[in-house]
């Protein structure tokens, strides 16, 4: 951290500047400028509030120099998370494949959709029996009913299930269901539910909020990783800006960047980062070329009845075809599609 | 609701959308124009979704027209929603003041300052005993202890106490103490805390979230109010943009916009929507201008040692000088400050 | 500027930047911490690129500690900048009060709307004769016998006429019958246009880009006043954002900021910061109170003619009411609206 | 065009409106629900002005249906728009590589780094004379010198030159050196500019503004097109977000949004949507591989001695590395880079 005072700072506030950091065990080193003197805060203390500081007087600014994640960070971890993933192992060469419905709107409905997406290429069945609705008049999905939908359909297909859980209560139930707990884009700041996530050791998908940094994403991150649960991978789906012809502005340049600040697997949302089944193809294949290590995606046999994010679906044709173009993308950046599974039981 | 077809659309595309809205109770009526069909979906019936007309093949769009909030919204209630908080009412002539520290950080501090901004004319205090932080590393508040000087500060000073929960397990316990729930910008889509406040019964401070739209801040609302619950207050914070010069955008046509939209009060917290103490008068003054109910301050003897959001703490005396200029602005637009009671002890 | 270095910057890295800097004329501060070095550059020498610095293998990050903008600084120029205005003083307790329609329609519509606003207590006349429209299909101005209009009804009322230049090429033109160049929010950066008006050392009025930051604004005023033209009134008038109910989002803590950080006189646009005349009310009032120097407000006869903005115009009797609030807070944060000068002529 | 009656309008409001909808040319077919009155706007008539008729009374809202662009529109031209640039063909298979540096800084230096590009596979050279800078103080570009030394490039290795002009007085001395005129993201809705361009016929790269809608881009496309110019290229470069891990963020959905709703040819400039050398490869290849018709790049001998835009520029070796991965991935997505021709003449 570096503490610049002001071009009029006197003698008195600098040393009590001084005075505050070497209190938290630190040591400084000064630079005694002609117009302004720069302290810089060296070594390990106690934690350092910058805005502390940055109320003193005479300080007309303090900086960060370093991120203020530390688990998360590739600097703590140099290789790559790896986390096992039904017979595939997410953060390797191998890409994940997360498809299936928005919501579970049924038995036969999300048992289909299972076998559907599993002989297209899926690695991994997605569903939700909790929705976050924005408005409580809105379909809230089916609860535990639907967790044990998924739980069948993982029986006959062999795909391990991600399932959103947004009550620190059902965190729980929700693992005794599913393979990895998905956090909603709006609960990825609720920090209740993040430590009953860590706390439970199950694998986690954490989205990024709809207007969250990177960094504020990869300190979300450490609260579930600070509790010893390093089974997270965090998802790109979009953030909101000003444009109006998709629903969210996939954030592109994300996808290297939280590879090169942190060891944690990526996976990419195209469908809630356009909005719009037509653009759901090229942004797959862009978050790919990009270096992400796997994709969720909506998928429904009949978008124009699906109870919720209808607009974003593909139908299962054209998944099948997204895969099969992924495959071959994996090629030139040296990641593959694992081949699908015999399947287990067929109804 | 209004779906547009196509240009092209074949008339069996169009017979289907409208075999879809009739079996879900509503009527159509059709213009045919010359280069589209449009169809007016009117009447009511079962909650119709946009998003899967939006899905059938030939539609081009669906456009919404009216708000998808009903409780929260003016025409259905288009009186103010009065709300007694202490000695006065929010949403009334009078202006609330609510003040106090970021957090609670000792009995001595809380109780200070809670006679410092009864004297300069606060009618209701603030103070954090859970504090949302974005690093877990961070002070994360005095919990329950917090909240007993909170309740000794109010039996000092007559104060009501607003403070955040963020556990809906908390909800029964801050009840306990509080007398506003204060739910804080980054839970405003924790749809768990909002269905658990809203049972309380207890009166709500529904702050907006960072980059959340007036809608969804009412759609938020609307979520509280559908338990039966009408205390609920909803407060603009400031939302996320490019400038960086301040840490939020106080979004000053929100208060103009919610009034006129919606019948609940309307509270405005400078502090957070500039995060700079130098701007907070300023903005605190066009707050009230523009018809705010009230405002949510926070004031810190020493913000220099503040455990968190010095950089935006008023000192005592600034906020007593606030007070007393949104006194005389009050005159202008027909409000009132409420003259402080008799302190009830004094310690 | 402070450069810091990587933690595992080589001493040859180091030594490197610190030659870089000395080449350009300054001197360096070393701080050589456990974990990195960290160079302060001292002095006045050449432009220092911070981008350029990094650039340099080992270097982590340089920040920049000042400002970019000189002479458009309060540091520069302590006291508040005065500029005349017809007969009343910009950036003096006086408040300017610019009214009157988004273009220039006619004679007769420009003349009458001109004795409307004054009589009301308008202190300058606004009207575009060349107005940049976003479709290549819109209206696009009545050009110079717009200004001709103008300039009939300044003889008339004895307001001083705003008026917006486009064209680099146009600016003697309109200067021969405009007060006050206006530079609208899309030419903000239009640096041909910026140095042509620069030049001209006319009065301008230099509105923020849509989603340009404060301090870009600042740059943006300084390509002016390099010129020597030292009359440059800047512009708040909403920034885009995400939020969808009004038009922009009126950026309230700029006037603050830019009071803060700079001499010249701000005005408030409320009509495009809400782009709803029912907001521009509540706005209005909300920008006087946060410190603004005037208004710049759309008013029509009969806004659902107006050939543009007639959804955020106000009618002459709403903006009557506005100036006379106007009138009464200015009491309260120490301001007064001209009183209408008599008329000039009668047609 | 719908207008949305409020659901208390008068009889009289709906016929006025109705009146007034007529009298530009058009039909009109009512709908008369429960609750209200919605009237559909039916054929050709004057250009009708959304905005007018939201403002007449009884009016709740307008709702446009289709697109305010024309030629730019697929629906006008469902065919690719094909632009020859040197030896290939813009908007076919071919992809188009634009490389160079950010500012032509001398005659040695733009030599060498064409005929690094040149070889490395680059299509065209880029590279600036005359330079929009956020600071008056900054380096502005070499002018027309710079352009005779981008020719002597030309002749040697027989790239084609993209070069922005920012003064509509020097598009026909631009035009007499460079094969494409650049107009830059400030420049986006300059309309003095965008005619200038339009009317020399010459080919035009347009980059969006840095926080335009796709809609807005274009619109300002429509202005060039209007003049009978259907040499346009537009650009994504990045857009405004909150963000500040990069410098923009580079818009992915815009590729395909472009695609779909335009036949104009889209290049990516991942340089300038990402701000950081480190992550223009990944986005390079993300671009492609969502449809982009081809890349801008800045390229630098010594980027941190760069006189701009060191900091996003690639050396040649990187550059040369990507060209190869794009070529590659060329195949996956149905695209060739073209062989690099033969040199014309080696200095």
């Amino acid at each position: 951290m570096i503490v610049i005072m002001n071009p009029n700072a006197s003698a008195r506030q600098i040393s009590d500047v001084i005075a505050r950091i070497r209190a938290m065990g630190y040591e400084v080193h000064i630079s005694e400028g002609e117009q302004q003197t720069i302290i810089g805060v060296i070594g390990r203390g106690r934690p350092l509030d910058r805005e502390q500081l940055s109320t003193m007087d005479g300080v007309h600014d303090v900086l960060a120099v370093t991120h203020p994640y530390k688990i998360a960070s590739r600097m703590y971890h140099p290789e790559n998370t790896q986390i096992p993933l039904g017979a595939m192992t997410v953060g390797s060469k191998e890409l994940a494949i997360i498809a299936g419905p928005c919501s579970v709107e049924g038995r036969e409905q999300i048992i289909e959709i299972a076998h559907a997406v599993r002989e297209a290429g899926a690695t991994a069945l997605r569903g939700g029996a909790f929705k976050p609705r924005t408005s409580p008049y809105s379909f809230q999905g089916m609860g535990e009913e639907g967790l044990r939908y998924l739980a069948e359909a993982r029986e006959q297909t062999g795909l391990p299930i991600v399932t959103e859980v947004m009550d620190p209560n059902l965190v729980p139930m929700v693992c005794e269901y599913a393979d990895v707990l998905q956090i909603g884009a709006r609960n990825m700041q609720n920090y209740t539910l993040l430590n009953a996530v860590g706390q439970s050791q199950h694998t986690v998908l954490l989205k990024r909020g709809m207007s969250s940094t990177i960094e504020e994403l990869l300190m979300a991150a450490e609260y579930i990783l600070s509790h010893g649960n390093m089974r997270v991978m965090v998802c790109e789906r979009g953030i909101r800006t000003y444009e109006t012809e998709t629903r969210n502005t996939f954030d592109i340049n994300a996808i290297p960047a939280i590879k090169s600040l942190s060891h944690l697997p990526v996976i990419a949302d195209p469908s809630h980062g356009t909005g719009k089944w037509e653009y759901v193809e090229s942004v797959s294949m862009a978050a790919i070329a990009a270096g992400a290590d796997g994709l969720i995606l909506e998928v429904h046999q009949t978008p124009e009845t699906a109870s919720s994010d209808g607009r974003q679906s593909l139908k299962p044709e054209r998944f099948a075809r997204l895969v099969s173009r992924i495959r071959k993308l994996g090629e030139v950046v040296d990641r593959v599609v694992p081949q699908p599974l015999p399947e287990m039981t067929r109804p």
